[in-house]
């Protein structure tokens, strides 16, 4: 049985999705920007797609959503927009994020330090998030953005917006949440919760790769990261990945038309794996159940090392990562879990499981098999080593 | 019956290509970073794609072909990442471009120049290029760069870019070339034409739309645009688009392929159409056919405006363009016809056709009976007007 539970990685994208992507390659293939028939003929299905999008998000129509080809584009373009909008001979200088950011936000962050900016990268605590009031605490008279994650890849761990949302907008500090992992996963509603940047991904809920979003409230100044034609209102240059919008677009509804799903099977399922590898001794899961994404697992199994983990599962057909697949080549310890606070053996020994909408009872039931099996069968190992 | 002859806009995606993207959506979708069977299992095909790129522009072992989302990424990368690597806070300060370069390479060099950058755009000639001489004569001890567009999408005019190549080398300036209308269309060899930077978009030679690149030569320094994970050496941060990049090598390996094909059969009937337009009184076509891609007219037709032809032809299901669809937009005269120093009148009256291996000598036969019909009944109507 092949199972696949490294759904935060990447997702299959849905049947529906493909079959809606399908024709926009060899027979609508127009460029919409075109005055002609072939152009034309393409718009009112990318009009659908914006309309799917704000729907998706509950958007204001005073919002704009830009599509961009990835998560990381969006990041990358929020906190240097940002940069050159309020920082570059502006009187602002500080930026606020978390060291448990995607490598995306780190990145940019380092990149800026470069030129000057300073940045704080707020530690989590226990629960593997940061408190509304350490983001207070950090906001300085110069910071000119906070940028903090919806939801963390590794551990699931949903980080309070609402309430960074609240401290924010009271210090008039501009804020960027990264939406990656919280879209199909939770309540995301861009009415009720009041940032100025959104960002997300397509191929995190079951849309193809190479196409994200950014959402931009009351469509407010953002320096362009792509310069060049007058697509997107000359906000994203670049001819139209048309297929990829619709596709993305499509996921997205079917993302929140799903979230009940998720929030009630998908979590089901996740807990009776979760509950089924917490009997075997010396396990730990990083982060309080209720204040996770209703899909992810990131479990420690004292004496039994990660990377080791991962290739005895895989060998048995079950899919898992020992953290961020963008990270996956370099094979050093969690740096969430270090980050948590926790030893480095328990950094050492992580293995994340995520599931989605298309993971069965079946699956979970041969995982729960599977997972026992490797633990003692590399325990007995690392005990032999002895 | 509907000609589409908007090929410099976008091209329909060849089914061979669409064919072999498939299965990256629904069954091989692991993220190939991924350590496991999922993601194992997409590295070869990448692996495949990356060598046909490579063969496809015969790129050496020790250059770097990027993969980005669209030509317009990989000219901002190029010319912003100059600007971090050789021009901030370093003695460098001064940027060649021509006034008909594709607006991704204008507006950026533009936002370069609210940077304190100095620009300069050179003029192109009768024939709609810029001579090596005059490129020569425009380089100083600051400049940084040179980015010049190797053929020209409005026109067709391919640049001497051996000459400037050679200028370049001599003064020790980097040099970029926007290939984007290059490939598939004339000889691109990369161990032939010594240049530091050239970009692609896979949309404009039968490939997807959302995926591009750029060839960077000796694998040299240039500060990222995408700061983040360590895709692509840590050069372009993302999650691959693998189905993107396994139909873009696909397209570049058949662009190959085809190109005698283009550069005999499309020549031949591109030919044939321009000398039965040309039969029309009061035409006139852009740049000399012998220095220009084989795929391109851009015509003129006195007295009639551009706009008016172009829905003239699109209601008898010819599809053409009055310039670069990426200011389709913006109604105005056509710039590049401006800047070969034409009349305003003559601006106003270009029409863009540009075939591909698509395209048949039936739809040619066809398009020269509506065009030439276009031409009678709008040059009668604005008579009639009189």
């Amino acid at each position: 049985m092949q199972v696949y539970l490294d759904n935060n990685a990447t997702t299959i994208v849905d049947p529906k999705v493909e079959e809606l992507m399908e024709p926009f390659q060899c027979q609508m293939y127009g460029n919409p920007n075109s005055l002609h028939q072939f152009g034309m003929e393409v718009r009112p299905h990318l009009k659908q797609a914006v309309d799917k999008l704000y729907a998706g998000i509950n958007a204001s129509d005073d919002d704009d959503i830009i599509i961009t080809s990835c998560a990381t584009e969006s990041i990358n373009w929020v906190i240097k927009g940002v940069y050159f909008d309020h920082i570059l001979n502006k009187e602002k200088n500080h930026i606020i994020t978390t060291d448990v950011e995607h490598p995306a936000t780190i990145a940019t962050c380092k990149f800026l330090e470069t030129l000057g900016v300073e940045v704080t990268y707020l530690p989590v605590n226990e629960n593997g998030i940061v408190g509304a009031l350490n983001v207070e605490d950090a906001i300085r008279p110069d910071t000119a953005l906070v940028s903090i994650m919806w939801a963390n890849n590794e551990t699931g761990a949903i980080f309070p917006m609402k309430d960074i949302s609240r401290v924010c907008r009271g210090a008039g500090v501009l804020l960027h949440t990264d939406a990656v992992q919280a879209i199909g996963k939770i309540h995301v509603d861009m009415e009720d919760l009041d940032v100025d940047f959104m960002t997300f991904s397509a191929h995190k809920f079951h849309g193809p790769k190479g196409v994200g979003g950014l959402y931009i409230k009351n469509s407010q100044q953002l320096t362009s990261l792509m310069h060049g034609g007058e697509h997107m209102g000359g906000r994203r240059s670049g001819t139209l990945n048309v297929a990829g919008i619709v596709g993305m677009a499509e996921a997205m509804k079917l993302a929140k038309e799903g979230l009940k799903y998720e929030l009630t099977e998908v979590k089901r399922l996740r807990n009776k794996l979760e509950d089924a590898l917490l009997e075997i001794p010396d396990t730990f899961v990083v982060a309080p159940r209720e204040l996770r994404t209703p899909n992810t697992i990131l479990i420690s199994v004292k004496g039994v090392e990660g990377e080791g983990m991962l290739w005895d599962l895989n060998k048995r057909g079950v899919a898992a990562s020992t953290g961020s697949a963008c990270a996956s080549e370099d094979l050093e310890a969690n740096p969430i879990i270090i980050a948590i606070g926790s030893d480095s053996e328990l950094a050492h020994t992580a293995i994340r499981l995520s599931l989605s909408r298309f993971t069965t009872e079946e699956e979970i039931d041969y995982t729960i098999k599977a997972f026992t099996e490797s633990v003692e069968r590399l325990r007995e190992i690392s005990s032999s080593d002895l």
